[in-house]
């Protein structure tokens, strides 16, 4: 019932491993079935060398276990604040790619210094603020997720599919769970584009609002032209 | 009739994946057939993975479709318009590499810092001007193409194959599709030698015009001693 | 009767290099038999290309030879001191690579700057004093392990499985062979990250003691809720 | 009757492509039979991808080809000018690695900051003075052979088996072509962990002599003790 959905997040994690940005099980992946609301999401400490399609656990919205022997990612209460809140997202990854904790690390937003990010990023990538003692202390995982809905506020997920959670790392997304995973490489491109372009000329700012909106239009919405015309 | 046109072109996209200048479809080659009028270009958003030569689209000088099925890259007008300018090239790559895209974001020029670069670039890379909202908001494909005749003024673009356009990326060339990737190649090369000169040495100056012509011309030109004697 | 600590060991090793985290022979990694007193380690000078499991020497906790025609490694008098002074580790590591020796050139701790630092070290990673004249010239392999030993005072070397000695590299360790690797891989991503953080913003400080406290200790000790239950 | 010294030279010709030093045809190695007087070199403009031991080219120390169809590199007054006054060396290795051309083009010496260094570079490794006009317009290989040698003074060329040339890339060099290879090789890494070391710690001074002594010595001479004892 659930093989699809499982397999294109089993898929979704082999990708963002064969893309080097996780090493042993610094990542997951997760992907969500709007109609039935099963999430289905990586199992926790699992390497991604022992990961297989059936090892892939199935939760519901509130974290219920519907199938698989596992204990799901412990970051699965992020991503359940994440999909509640963000309804029109259908795939979330978290990883700990080298350039974009960086920045995280540093919590500093990315400014859009180029077309490459306005291609997929309608601004700035976001950094939450610093998480409090309390929101740390109990409920940890979930209050991460809070953190990033907060930081969002009225900004739509799909037009800004990635933020940095201050001291700590990305988490991205997209309409899949395959999508989630390409917002993360192009997010780690990105960074370590942004972190040259800084070091080159520290006074750089970002890029004009009409080479944002000629970049990102030309490729999301109705009046994009990039690409094949889908039949 | 185009079989080898369009050969020539699929070779060089898939050199320049190959080469780890590109992901997804974040770049273009072309080449031009100066006898019949006639551009090879890749097709718009096509992945390089599922790139095939029969997919490389035809076109002549004003952009209109000669043979393919496909629509051809988003970038065309920028080609067309270097084509019509720079008549004695043979092929373009568009591309945004690492480290020579760090450099087109924060507006700078490369300059030249060594041999390495002035064996294939006679002077520092330059950078185009900011383009105008004007500019973007209508004809923006086109108008990157005119930016870069207007920085090149009368500068011969076979003594400098490459240009980084400001805020975006860059374009280099050759005398043909194959020669246009190598350009790139260097070009990275060089874009990231230099920003690690100018880490260690923030004073450091460009080359003298004496070493500059020494390198250049040992290997173009008709004094050049550089490689095996043509027979 | 040493077979299988002999194979482990290798195996540390050939992950080393598996990681590239060492060319040539820069590198030596040892595990011990805490109920025979036996460590086995790389021989000294063999690249790794011609390591073999029975090129593996044995020593015991005085360095002298119990198996093997090799020379032990020239740095077997550190481990040997390591071992001595800390007595829950079962394995130790040493390399050259390239980020965490940045740091250790550097003669600077590594801040705990995120998550994925925390996540293995709990807290920053510490660097060694620059020995004096008289440690480097009489047993200077011993001296290096006392000057790791007087840095760790108190500390538990386990909660903190990495030092960097200044002036030339880390040592790593752990509950193995294996695990003293793992400690290396994460040390450089940490070393990695860590360069990153600086470099984009030269006043972050390290994370909070509740950040640090969540993420070691959700991996580490009786509390710890990540990954899978062992049964 | 030099087929062991063509092939020693291809081989280290071909393991400088396989350490990812070369692109294209970017460096040179060669070797000398001191005996005979007689050094082969890599045929100029050949790329690393077309060449065999048969092209190698074989040259007196006047320059005069003795065995080979090909030009030799356009460096080779360079390589001979050392051979002629470095005469404990049997191998000579020019390339323009990333990181190792970076110091070269900002002209600046690299520290000897840590035992990386000092296990195979006996001090800061030296670059040279700017050329001056006069000296690369006519007999520019030569002279650059010439300005190494100047650098050098009394120095023991075995004792620093590497330079840097102002403006331009590294020439290092050993007891044989693959030797000289290696010397590049460690040179490469030298200078990446330089370049980072000086990044987080601007004030960095290089190491003490007696660490310095300890680890070149540990290798190198009558009093060596790493690896294990020839028989």
């Amino acid at each position: 019932m659930y093989e699809e959905l499982r397999k294109a997040v089993y898929d979704a994690n082999v990708e963002l491993q064969k893309r080097e940005l996780v090493i042993y099980s610094w990542g997951n992946v997760s992907g969500i079935d709007h109609s039935r609301g099963v999430i289905a999401i990586k199992p926790s400490g699992v390497s991604y060398d022992e990961l297989t399609p059936d090892k892939i656990v199935l939760v519901d919205l509130d974290g219920n276990i519907i199938e698989g022997t596992l204990k799901p990612s412990s970051d699965t209460p992020t991503h359940l604040e994440l999909y509640r809140n963000f309804e029109s997202i259908g795939g979330i990854c978290h990883a700990h790619p080298t350039n974009a904790t960086m920045w995280a690390q540093a919590c500093r937003e990315i400014p859009c210094f180029g077309t490459t990010s306005a291609d997929y990023f309608y601004g700035s990538i976001p950094v939450t603020e610093v998480m409090t003692e309390d929101e740390i202390r109990s409920d940890y995982e979930l209050n991460t997720g809070k953190c990033i809905v907060r930081r969002f506020g009225g900004m739509d997920p799909m037009k800004m599919p990635a933020v940095l959670v201050a001291n700590h790392a990305p988490f991205t997304w997209g309409n899949s769970a395959a999508a989630a995973v390409e917002s993360m490489v192009v997010l780690e491109r990105t960074a370590t584009m942004a972190l040259g372009t800084i070091t080159i000329n520290p006074e750089q700012g970002p890029i004009s609002k009409a080479l944002l909106d000629k970049h990102y239009l030309r490729k999301h919405g109705k009046d994009a032209y990039y690409g094949q015309l889908e039949s």
